[in-house]
């Protein structure tokens, strides 16, 4: 993999002074380009040998084209607030917005190799984080994003002489501390974990660019090159390429599906509904203050479809829950700083620290409901949006989130008997729109979406709940059990 | 102050039964025509003695509205990032948008308070502290921000009681820490205290609501009815009356001003300026890696006619950092979410912390600037962005920001020759649009804007350097040298 960036690679002074103001020029103008067009981010993502001019190079890719466009973000160690979030939390965090370049220095990475390399992880979890690694970078293509990655290299004694050279001069001595000097011993297990996370993570759709970091005429222009060819072409309209999507299953030839089996019969009486309410709330609001909760974030869901009662049951949660505790996001269109990132990047930046709960009232399984529906995003979209959700909600659970998703069901009669009442009532008639009656006209499309949906997406560490609603006493309390069955399991 | 919560106001279960349902059903029928408006937040303060319902009143006000259009925030121990910025940096993130209400316990008041208290800090510094408090509200205000504030109160023997029954019950003995016994023993010390914070801080457009904590009907009532009334008049259309601004004072008779007296025949040739320049570079570059740089964050402001010669006078100084320094901001039109907050918002969430560097291309000024000379707000309103924008820059000094402001003078020929070059030169045609020349027409007002501005708003602690820019070269190595001596004299 390293074969060719260990050859001495090398332009002479002349050379480059001759290309660098052609190629700096071409950037400028393929930046503003990209600003103007403003339908994709740039993320570059520099990773490499130490000492192999990264931090130069960079330095110089922002001399050449407009700093006031390009986010330079450099990880080091992780605060207190990324300490309590799923890893990739800070690096969603850090994504540049549609028409920007952002240069991720280290990137996701930094942090899988070195702990592999010194040994304090297994192999089995770096394949799983590279795995990882490897979605996320094909969620961002798919999303549109022009992902290019750099990877800096030097041979052994290049590194070596490198070193040596920074060190020999008290302006640039303090570039080398005694941390790289430690992982310099152990060059040749990092060159393989390296080469192997290389491998596992160089894919069609975001490949590796290797580049010898020993001449600085070299490696600069080579980078530049490899940035303005990437532009160009996806200026010029070269969309990426990937795999088409399967056709999904026909739906079950005798209809039955986990909607329509579920039993809409069971009810509650307003005072056995009184009393198991108040028990569970009681429940609820005591594990809410479980010491562990501090080791832990509730991730809440509700979907479903209209008038199923999703509103009222998030209230009576919430009354079991301190105010300080939990925090309700409806979900809705999104600001004009959310269009501009990958699908997902909204529910992101709501994700909760330890000690705190989110309630999503609708939420990113929109992507897989209406949107399929609508046609808001292509069949590639909403399908690719399965693997994706899971993945991010498998990160969550890593990170100490329990995820709880409920779909609170009602049946066709039972919806059209709510819309009538909403009609009537005066202080409900907010409630019901247009769009309601619209959507109802669609029920078979929905319901084979959420069939889908369950299918795909109800995972053991992220279960769903299918909460029959027509009995909207039962489900509230229904839906507070289950929670509180599900949080006391895990705390 | 606290005469008349100490009374033992009290309402009957029954007066309370009767009551609820109808402020219930106002309240949610004014959160939403408050959502339907969408033209001003509601910012709810909630403060006050231990045990005094601050917690069940917060909760009872998230059961009677609908809990997702309310974000309630509490403030606890700060985290790294936010010791690392100023103090109201925290609370600047928290602020709920047009539309929504932002129910904050503690707030800005407990810090000090509770420093004060224990004797942590000194009677000046907590006088400044409340002093900042009253600034920071009535920028909220006038920003078109509903601000109620809260002060849930207890006599000494009704929070004592309160401790008694709390800790009687194994279900509530947890709500009692040992800090809260702590404080109690301080409580004639800490309602002194809070007594002054109160006075110091009822302002006009502002004013405390004093509770009394004791009765749970009564406190949550009176609460309720409180924020219902706010609600209800505003909605109303009843605005907050400001005093008016004061008129400007007029130009100078002789027409001397700080712009037209600046020296523009300093100039530079291109030999000493690459020496020159070579070594501001280097310099700067030393600074920037100095040790005790860990200590201080750098904020850069950059302002000046069109094509004053900012953006390449920025990239000359970017050149000489390293990018994962320093992050160049161009302020550009508002994104929505920028745009349903208050004027200063879109800057703060771009301060930096400890280590960085923010260079601002184009900044807050421009409320003082082409928002006045446009009359894109009004007099009132730039009037008052004079001292808010003095107080956002001390903050930024007191957390240890070293805050550089330059202005780019040219005069009105050499900005006419350098707009005609830009529209004969191919690739900076770009750089010259209608609007440029629209506004080179107004440049008596934007004179007049600037030197007001110069006057009120360079202060020691952020003065204002004005570079005659009329040689773009002398220019360059003039800020870079000026940013320099500035960096040196406060590490």
């Amino acid at each position: 993999m390293f074969e060719s960036a260990e050859i001495g690679h090398q332009l002479t002074k002349s050379e480059f002074k001759r290309e660098e103001p052609k190629i700096r020029q071409a950037l400028l103008g393929a930046q503003y380009r990209l600003l103007e067009n403003g339908k994709f981010p740039v993320v570059i993502v520099v990773n490499g040998v130490d000492g192999a001019g990264k931090g130069e190079t960079v330095n110089l890719l922002n001399e050449w084209m407009d700093p006031r466009h390009i986010h330079t973000h450099a990880f080091g160690a992780m605060t207190d607030a990324e300490r309590e979030h799923p890893e990739m939390w800070r690096f969603w965090q850090a994504l540049p917005p549609k028409g920007r370049i952002g240069i991720l220095f280290g990137s996701w990475y930094t942090d899988p190799i070195i702990k592999r390399v010194m040994g304090h992880e297994k192999r089995a979890r770096f394949e799983r984080r590279l795995e990882r690694i490897r979605h996320f970078e094909r969620m961002l293509v798919a999303e549109g994003a022009l992902v290019l990655k750099l990877w800096f290299h030097l041979s052994k004694p290049a590194q070596k002489k490198r070193f040596k050279e920074l060190l020999a001069s008290k302006k640039t001595a303090w570039r080398v501390g005694p941390r790289d000097l430690e992982r310099f011993k152990r060059y040749d297990e990092f060159v393989d974990v390296c080469e192997h996370a290389l491998r596992e993570t160089g894919t069609g759709e975001a490949p590796w660019q290797v580049i010898e970091g020993s001449d600085p005429e070299y490696r600069s222009l080579t980078a530049g090159r490899l940035l303005l060819d990437a532009l160009d072409a996806r200026l010029k309209g070269a969309a990426p390429r990937l795999s088409p999507a399967a056709p999904l299953p026909r739906p079950p030839l005798d209809r039955r599906n986990v909607l329509n089996s579920l039993d809409y019969t069971r009810a509650l009486k307003p005072k056995a509904y009184d009393k198991r309410l108040e028990k569970a709330q009681g429940r609820l609001n005591q594990l809410t203050r479980h010491a562990k909760m501090q080791g832990h974030s509730l991730v809440m869901v509700f979907e479903g479809m209209d008038a199923a009662g999703k509103g009222s049951t998030i209230r009576r949660m919430t009354r079991a829950m301190d105010a300080r505790f939990y925090r309700v996001v409806p979900v809705a269109a999104p600001t004009d700083e959310e269009r501009a990132q990958p699908y997902l990047w909204r529910f992101w930046r709501h994700v909760p620290g330890h000690g705190k709960a989110v309630i999503f009232d609708r939420s990113w399984y929109g992507r897989v409901l209406v949107e399929r529906v609508e046609g808001f995003c292509t069949e590639a979209d909403w399908m690719r949006a399965y693997h994706e959700i899971n993945e991010f909600e498998e990160q969550l659970a890593d990170a100490g989130a329990i995820v709880a998703k409920f779909w609170m069901a009602v049946t066709p009669q039972e919806q059209l008997r709510r819309f009538r009442l909403r009609e009537k009532t005066p202080y409900k008639r907010f409630k019901i729109t247009e769009e309601d009656w619209r959507n109802r006209k669609k029920w078979p499309a929905y319901e084979r979406a959420i069939c889908d949906m369950v299918e795909r997406t109800s995972s053991e560490t992220a279960p769903w709940h299918l909460i029959a609603a027509n009995d909207k006493l039962h489900a509230r309390v229904e839906v507070i059990d289950r929670l509180c069955d599900l949080v006391e399991s895990r705390l």
